[in-house]
């Protein structure tokens, strides 16, 4: 059984505190908010649960084992610093940090203290990522040629961070957990429509080493909500659509072959397929149940988690190098060893 | 009555020879096609209609008025040139050259022979298009912040252009024809993934003077087909989708507003406004009938067609930037007096 | 304060609980169920609440002031008779009961014992519905001329009663509240396809004094899940689709008319209309937690609530004259002063 | 080389002749309809064919083999009477005749003539019910349970034809063909809302020996368009969206099964089975082309037409009982050896 403190109570702390206070291996012993009436909530929900406007009771109770933080990014570093400081292992809510010199600390703190870092990265843990996975490794896709998301609706502003890091980060975590490799360059262009404001709309490329191309489109200002990645490859490709109800994920035998008979015309030489579209069944689990049971279990078998703090890095090593071509207009970043901007 | 001659009768050629048949107010009197199957059709379907391998028995003819021209890119400058030089009207297919250069000279030689030089924008003369166009100019949708095209199918593989010249054509062509600004500086990204062959995905963003971004991905690789273009403004926002049946259009009363308050914290000075969605109703006109009567109506009236060589020549002006900026990976490219890479 | 107990945690149970213990004006005192494993569960999420195997525990118990029964159908009229007999307000799950004939005798003890009996028609409750209310009543639809409702999808199969009595009850219920008017007949087909089960899928006709149509398709073994109503009038017209996110409801300013010019031809005397379409903004808000207010308010003061034992016994008439005429493939079933079949 | 003619330029003469003028085994000599603007439209587009007020020119001219007949439904038996007294082929336009007993005169006539009798149903030759058809004789279905299908639009209001007529030709078309079974009786309810007018909306059962229950509705009057068809099946359930571009055809491996297990509660013999869902591909062929083909084949080789004849009179047959029926309000009406009210 792991005790474990959840750090804010905002928008995603209820989902964590529901998931954790669910699971047979989990018993949520307190919870932090800095908004008496966001407390109130927790309280009345969950009696048996100590509620408290001060995370530091949490860091100093020696029955919690676990400190789980979803309070904003700028706070990730320090709440996270002080809670391997107590001895606990902690669960940061994405991105890692708000910096990849904080990730790259907060990992080898962490080493350090013999504790778990993992961070939630929540659609890694989703039926539908996972079978993309899947697909890919087993050779279904054949080359990845594209990936291309698009991640928009009438979303809350926010205001210390813009919408690359609150949006593009999902796409960035799942592009880190089905890939065998990593972006090379990005080229992004965005804009802010409201005075005083943070990028509300932004279009991300990436480019790798092979002919591989990654775009992301994230939009807190569309007057619809679309939640769509299309995956292309040599041999097949996918759509995904997360707001659909049960058929999620689409595979086309689809696409397009160019013959080398350097005897035809170019038009003769290409050839198209329009073949069966296929979808997987895919269970209804929820996410953040298989990524508590993650937690939990990396802790108990004290072993590194699936989302672990260099996961986490690796996805904010690309946001910072996006945010600086956001600046720049579409300007290349290079990424590599170390940040080449 | 004008007399018509079409040169090229392969996938558009037989719409403009189909709707300047149905006109009352013209006649076809030649096709060629370099091609004899594609003349056989022809032929078969119209046989009052003279069919030739030979497109200059069409500009030799002294019946003939009118000269539309269907052919690929490569071919506008050269057959539209000699048309004029035998005092005809044309009407090119978009785009309407290859180079911006071939566009002036053109421009230059239409007004000097004092001939219609039209190019054939097929979507400024849909329902739709002409209805966001009113939508913008009378203040419905307030100030406009962006404009995002998607235009991805599994498409036809061209040889002489890449898809940016092939389908952004034609979000180029409606963005000139609803904004009353132009782009200042475009950052293109893309990649081909058939050996030899041309760019088949890419992205496009334009910048313009004032906080307006526009988007446009395009893309010949793609399993669904999908035809949407997202319309953010301070007031409004549109959604349309050329696939859908009788709802093309979609008016979205929402928005986000700041308040100016400076003593409020940001999260409670944005206000979210999630109003009533108002589809209106489109006619269902071929916008391929309309813009035959206008090119023939331009030329009753010696007057300059809603599509003159100056749009062309506008939208020409962006591929050329956009395809500096797409072999450069995202550079800025900006446009202006002449083309300054 | 409305202290509350339910009976039956199952499917729906939860759903009750839930919106009582959110209410400020409610506190769930207790729950019962048969299942020992259900009661856990209860149990664990509301530590504070007791949890029994014996409802009459609850029923003993003098701090309860009102129970709500969400057990199996055939349980109804029993345990809401011990209830009243209790002095306990009663809140059922729909339908009422198993028969009108023990609604009628619920009605008469309720007003005896000067209680609420109030029936769970939990769609009378939604923005929806209630819009869809709101444009009959103003006119906007015009003369109703019919409602067609299909609710599909792979259900639970149901023991004691079938499909008509699962399903079609939401519909009933929603034209009892919208409509001014009562079916005077009906006429239903249907099938069971597994051995030994109720019927699986049935067809409704209800025919009313004017020429209004009602036909609901109902369907456990269906392989997608639709919930689509169209309303179709002399003015305009009305599709719901309660599984959309944002436009469950979508007005139509389409519709034909007849001139009564009778010189002419009856073609050319037949006008259609295909105008805009309107989609009003709807508020998000649960169903359950207004319908929970409204027992609560209808306990409080002392008032008749808007789905009163009446609207329960209106919609169980029509469901055992939908049986008689299913089990006669179709036969016409009048109702009236009395079912008289 | 078939010489046709075409008596009827409407709605769907038009596509006859396109289709026919397209074939290489077809000619179309002549063309008659009993408007003048109509012949000019068909002058216009095929200078080469003989336009006529007439059809009995086409019946005198020699050079015509075969009668295609698209005229509305009252003029079918006297037009198809007098082409195979003439000794032509015919093809007719769904439904084959306005009674029963005139089709089963017409087939013992051309019989006796010794000439092909052909009805045009249409969705016979579409890829989607070739497939579905397929798909229920390999077994992959299982057994039918069920058939449901809609088809409403704001439609055409026809003055000699009520709605069932009009549309549900097409299901009953699309039945006789996929199923191996005839239904034995029918119950169908519909309403007229025009003063003066035919039911403009009906709901059709279909009972059959075996459990099959099919059930269409049809509906002139509605504000969308729509063309869904659910056939359900123990092994495998189809959904067919006419509507759709490129998966018009799902099949879903979906269903529920009993176990016959006697010590199980009810609730716990029941399983749900949730699997894939596979869109096989198909083609785009125009099924009109087919239907021409199938009839100048089955002329060229003397044999039986697939839509011959008697498949006409079986649809017929079961519109007269749906009309017998729906004039009854429900009642049930048994179909048989004869017709049998």
């Amino acid at each position: 059984m792991i005790n474990v403190g959840v750090i804010g109570y905002g928008y995603w702390g209820p989902n964590l505190v529901r998931n954790f206070a669910d699971s047979n291996s989990a018993r949520v012993i307190a919870v932090s908010d800095l908004d008496p009436s966001r407390l109130a909530v927790a309280a009345r929900r969950y009696p048996g649960t100590e509620a408290t406007l001060d995370h530091r009771q949490l860091l100093a109770n020696p029955a919690i084992d676990a400190i789980a933080i979803a309070t904003p990014v700028s706070s990730h570093f320090e709440l996270a610093w002080q809670a391997l400081s107590a001895g606990k292992h902690v669960l940061v809510e994405k991105p890692l940090t708000a910096t990849s010199d904080q990730a790259a600390r907060l990992i080898e703190f962490a080493a350090a203290k013999r504790r778990i870092l993992m961070v939630d990265h929540t659609f890694v843990y989703t039926s539908a990522v996972r079978k993309i996975k899947e697909l890919i490794e087993n050779g279904e896709i054949g080359e990845v040629y594209y990936y291309d998301s698009v991640r928009i609706n009438l979303g809350l502003f926010q205001h210390d961070v813009n919408v690359v890091w609150d949006l593009a980060v999902h796409d960035l975590s799942i592009l880190d957990y089905v890939l065998a490799a990593s972006p090379v360059a990005v080229s992004v262009t965005g804009m802010s429509h409201l005075a005083g404001g943070a990028e509300n709309i932004a279009y991300l490329t990436l480019f790798f080493e092979s002919s591989l191309l990654a775009h992301i489109h994230v939009n807190w200002l569309a007057p619809v909500k679309i939640r769509r990645t299309v995956i292309g490859g040599s041999s097949k490709m996918i759509v995904y659509d997360d707001l659909e109800g049960s058929e999620k994920l689409k595979l086309y035998d689809r696409g397009v072959q160019v013959s080398e008979d350097p005897e035809k015309l170019y038009q003769l030489r290409v050839n198209y397929r329009a073949g069966d579209m296929w979808a997987p069944h895919l269970d209804n689990a929820e996410a953040l149940k298989l990524e508590v049971s993650e937690f939990i279990d990396s802790i108990a078998s004290n072993r590194r988690p699936l989302t672990d703090g260099e996961a986490g890095m690796r996805v904010v090593q690309i946001l910072e190098a996006a945010t600086a071509s956001l600046l720049a207009r579409g300007k290349l970043v290079t990424l590599g060893k170390g940040v080449a901007v």
